[in-house]
């Protein structure tokens, strides 16, 4: 049967991407009503404005939206089977916008641009830039970012492309936030069903804010997670292949521990309920089921959105660590970061004035 | 930073609470078609009026209604932030009454008035009696529950408040039921499709039903299950700090063992498929990932609902246990508990006639 | 109470079917919104008709429907406690046959006949053959197969049934396929979006595909999809009796183990969307939680539908393997199934020409 064409996808390595090329990503997916309650169900989220139809249309959304996050997370597993499927780390993400509210029986679809490309010094691996596009069945752009991923190279000898490094900003500019958010009917918003009597004036830069609580993974979790974004990524499922691995056995998807720390995020910063912009991400080390998450966060800016009266953005820094409560805050210690920190996330949250 | 008010809420300790005060709780939660889906993976329920449409809508409701369990966990959850974070424990339920159907697409709210407090004779907590009420988007009550806890006092050497312990009624009268179940047209009620012969009339007092089956719980289940419901309790998440408690790790929601008993009980009452009122429940020991959950019932009332002539009630205790089968139907030890026993629960259902 | 009589379904023994009679099953079933994003979580799998309403619509159906298999166990589910619970083994199935496409809002129901009966030479048990046959809210017929389930007989010593044993065909001819499929408008079917450009024109009998992936199955997961179809068979749930059996532990529902290999088959034969038939099915060996799943396919078949351009069918076997990859196509092994060998399943799936 050699003239048979394989079928099965082993997914791209380094030398097959092609700078300035346009990929599509399979399996449109349609978010449905189930979707909210399983997101509920996998994290314990409470913003007001995504869990209560009656909340968000009571401040003018025809709906209630479905969570940044869900949304984000959807976009970006349809890219793994193109991208990343044999990446050997992810390493960031940048200027990620969210551009259009996402509701129930919305369709998203991904396709991705390669933006950048520059091998390693070794020459067995390279860095592969895309900026992602998630749309809705309308076409409409719900969310852009650009992320960077380490992938290896299928024949170390071959030449290396062209090095291009695209320019990324370190942070989205207020200007650019606000076009995921309606403008809102504030003089429904009430602190009282939202959980929070902190609105956007009483945050500070420099202000800390411990999340108290924590969360234990197991491993169903993370793995009905994944497969919910339709995220193939092997590590995350294969506990066999697992095994003769660096670390023995499943890795939890990175994007797990920023909702878990979003959730967590909720008891300090209730009113803080739509992610504008992901300026950028850093998984620090991975996260194994039975490590317990903990989460906080820091207000890096306090921006106004130009024109809008009804919204303020924070710019915030959300810290995860596994197994170590931030009531310390830990974060650095010497160049690298401190122990049990495992994400360094940089985002823009609206919250109402 | 030492102006800047904490935004982090650490909860209500015995002291906070003020004698008929009344609390409203956040995040309202639109109840959607994915909660139905996943309520029934959680707990494998099989009654044929929450499961389909087309039965209840042949007996005459507008939709299959909302299980009337996930009604009150989502009720109840609301109400762990404000209510019982610093609980010890969870002391009992009275006068709980289901008081409409809710349906996919009611967003569920609720409100708690503190209707008796007393301290402890050590001084150190308090219970703390409320009154809570789940109400739809229209207003509309839709449960009504009062529930007492054992709540920490913040400071042990703080004055009492004036004690006073609210009467409760032992069990909801047959003329309150009945609100949370439309008339029905019974001629449309078929036995073959709700998987069970036995009406109303077929059970007397004193009849006692092993539900035969077990269910093991595992710890992504339960946790799944009460973020479904949006309860923060740290206890049921938190496997790093359970370390330094008292069993080690981390304890069921109790609710979550009402559930798994009810759905046990399709055996043995099928047709018992609404929960009319709930007139006590006690969690006698606490539940652990690994246990078998077994359940058997005993029939203490049989009562018709005055000018009802469609569906009859029957007051049942339901009993859980752990690792232990109920063909012997254990409960009483001496003047405590028999081994096994975790849940001892009083409810009115009701049957067809 | 000993005129009481017991409220509790035990099961059906051999003894007890009797051949051409019908039996109702319980508790109907209304797939909704939420089943979907479930089917995803648990299974991650991608094909694109399920997944999206926009895909779907394009193509000519009038949302996306639901997944072939989820219908399978829906309407299998239900006859667990009528034909199986006192089942020894699950031996087979046959001219399994999906006529009409399900979409969310439909309510499913079962009913089965008794189509043949065999007591084993042993005399303590016999075969029983039925005819399940699933129906919408309307009576329309969406899937109809056969199986055969070997049943203890409740007192070894009754005499035996006269014995008869069905014909069944040893596959569903091309001529059968297609009902559960409208016909497609092709020209809108997007290779990109579906994610994969192999058509069924390209596949030759005797092609064999590995499948690459592996999923490591949870206590959590399987107990979770079980309890989604209301399948009640008690080997699935209680550890706590599982202890007294062969194997020691829980066994993992056969159905998940063909929903888990068909999810991993989308790696390979990305374009075959729907099963149109089930030609056979045999569980070789059980699955336990914490085992890793593999899976690969061969084409058996190569067939037209009569009439249809739009479609053709592939025969595939489909073999899962656990804690075993599949790049060596294990199947055989002397008489038997090759170690590691978990599942042969034979169906017929439709691809766009």
């Amino acid at each position: 049967m050699s003239e048979i064409v394989s079928k099965t996808n082993t997914g791209r390595f380094f030398e097959d991407f092609r700078l300035g090329e346009t990929i599509v990503h399979a399996t449109p997916r349609t978010v449905r009503a189930g979707d909210g309650p399983l997101y509920t169900a996998l994290y314990g989220t409470r913003f007001a404005v995504q869990s209560s139809d009656a909340f968000a249309q009571a401040i003018g959304y025809p709906a209630a939206p479905v969570d940044d996050l869900l949304v984000f997370h959807i976009v970006f597993g349809k890219t793994v089977p193109d991208i990343s499927l044999n990446a050997v780390a992810n390493l960031g993400y940048a200027d990620g916008r969210f551009l259009r509210p996402v509701y129930a029986g919305d369709t998203l679809s991904t396709t991705s641009e390669v933006i950048g490309l520059k091998q390693t010094s070794a020459g067995d691996a390279g860095i592969v830039y895309v900026r992602s596009i998630g749309r809705n069945q309308d076409g409409e752009i719900v969310l852009s970012y650009a992320r960077w991923v380490l992938v290896r190279k299928r024949h170390p000898g071959t030449p290396a492309h062209a090095e291009q490094v695209p320019e990324l900003p370190k942070a989205v500019t207020p200007e650019q936030l606000g076009q995921g958010c309606p403008a809102l009917e504030l003089t429904a918003y009430d602190d009282g069903l939202s959980g929070s009597t902190f609105r956007w004036g009483d945050y500070v830069v420099g202000e800390r804010i411990d999340h108290v609580d924590g969360i234990t993974v197991e491993e169903a979790e993370h793995q009905l997670a994944t497969r919910l974004y339709q995220n193939t990524a092997r590590v995350h499922f294969d506990a066999y292949a697992a095994r003769e691995t660096r670390f023995g056995k499943r890795l939890i998807y990175g994007g797990h521990v920023i909702s878990l720390a979003r959730a967590l995020s909720f008891n300090g910063l209730g009113n803080a309920f739509h992610i504008a912009a992901i300026n950028g991400g850093r998984h620090v080390a991975p996260l194994f089921a039975g490590d317990t998450v903990y989460a906080w966060s820091e207000v890096l800016e306090v921006a106004e959105l130009p024109g809008r009266q009804d919204v303020g953005a924070l710019r915030l820094r959300l810290v995860a660590t596994k197994n170590r409560p931030c009531g310390e805050y830990p974060l650095r210690l010497g160049d690298g970061y401190a122990d049990g920190v495992i994400l360094d996330f940089d985002y823009w949250a609206l919250l109402p004035r």
